[in-house]
């Protein structure tokens, strides 16, 4: 799919502040991907399409997570994690992007998991990092991401789970997964 | 078992640094276990007995690990860790302690568990808080303890796993999930 079609597509399911995030987490993964030797076309599109469900009703997320059967535990923790499993399917059904690698991406840009490809790890991290994110801690990531992609990640993620520890917020399993995947393999 | 019986057989497990600490966890769980309605006798009794792995050679760690068949990945975990799963075997087996919930208490005191006992919370804060410990954090995790016994333990964890993310270290999943649980339940 070309660029400008999937940004037309993209664009009426969100808002003006989002699809902006979404062209800067667009260029950002293009960049990221250039740099890491990622499929450049993939991280374009997962990049686009990442956002798709961000802003469907609850209860239609809801509804799909537990009709398609996605983790249960999804529902027991932070309704910010469920756009990105019910993205990737929508994106599949409504879209009709079949692409394993772009919906995983997008299916685990929130979250993460165990074993990230390269491709996941592109779009989590621009996702992250793209220019209009301003929060205490991302600069110090785009620093770390002109070195390493792992460590940049790691960093996010530790990030990630400080700001939810400090309002004494559970988090989510998988992120805690993949925190200690990536130390150990950074380790080996 | 007498408090005096007990404390002679695990003075000889341990340096004298670590028997002054076990004395502080002692005191320190007697006064949690008083305060919020666990057992006394047996707080004492598993607060004397919690360390008594702790100078084993890792090698005989490793062995009852895999023999026993603990949890698999305590391995690829931090040492530090074992001596907890092995004091509570070897405490049943060399010292004839046979009380499950007092076993329980030592087996759980570094990873935590989902559904921790009012005496597995007892151990576990007492060997935080006692007053031969000295680290960033600790008294304000003190203070907490004379409100909330499930408060000053999130506040214990969540200290726990920053100490280990500052140092890019990786962080056992029952630390983790221990801390969701107590702050689902929370809550609740």
């Amino acid at each position: 799919m070309e660029r400008e079609e999937a940004l037309k597509i993209v664009k009426e399911q969100l808002t003006e502040h989002r699809y902006q995030h979404t062209l800067g987490v667009m260029e950002t993964a293009i960049k990221l991907a250039e740099q890491y030797g990622a499929d450049v076309e993939k991280g374009e599109i997962a990049a686009i399409f990442h956002d798709y469900a961000k802003f469907r009703p609850k209860e239609e997320m809801k509804k799909i997570i537990k009709e398609q059967g996605f983790s249960k535990d999804l529902l027991e923790f932070n309704g910010e994690l469920w756009h990105a499993p019910v993205g990737a399917y929508l994106v599949e059904r409504e879209v009709g992007i079949t692409d394993q690698e772009v919906l995983d991406a997008i299916r685990y840009h929130t979250s993460g998991r165990t074993e990230m490809t390269l491709l996941d790890k592109v779009v989590y991290l621009a996702d992250y990092i793209e220019p209009g994110r301003h929060f205490p801690g991302v600069e110090e990531v785009r620093e770390i991401a002109k070195e390493s992609l792992e460590k940049a990640l790691i960093k996010a993620i530790q990030n990630t789970i400080l700001f939810l520890m400090k309002k004494n917020q559970t988090v989510y399993p998988d992120t805690f997964h993949t925190y200690n995947d990536l130390v150990q393999k950074l380790e080996d």
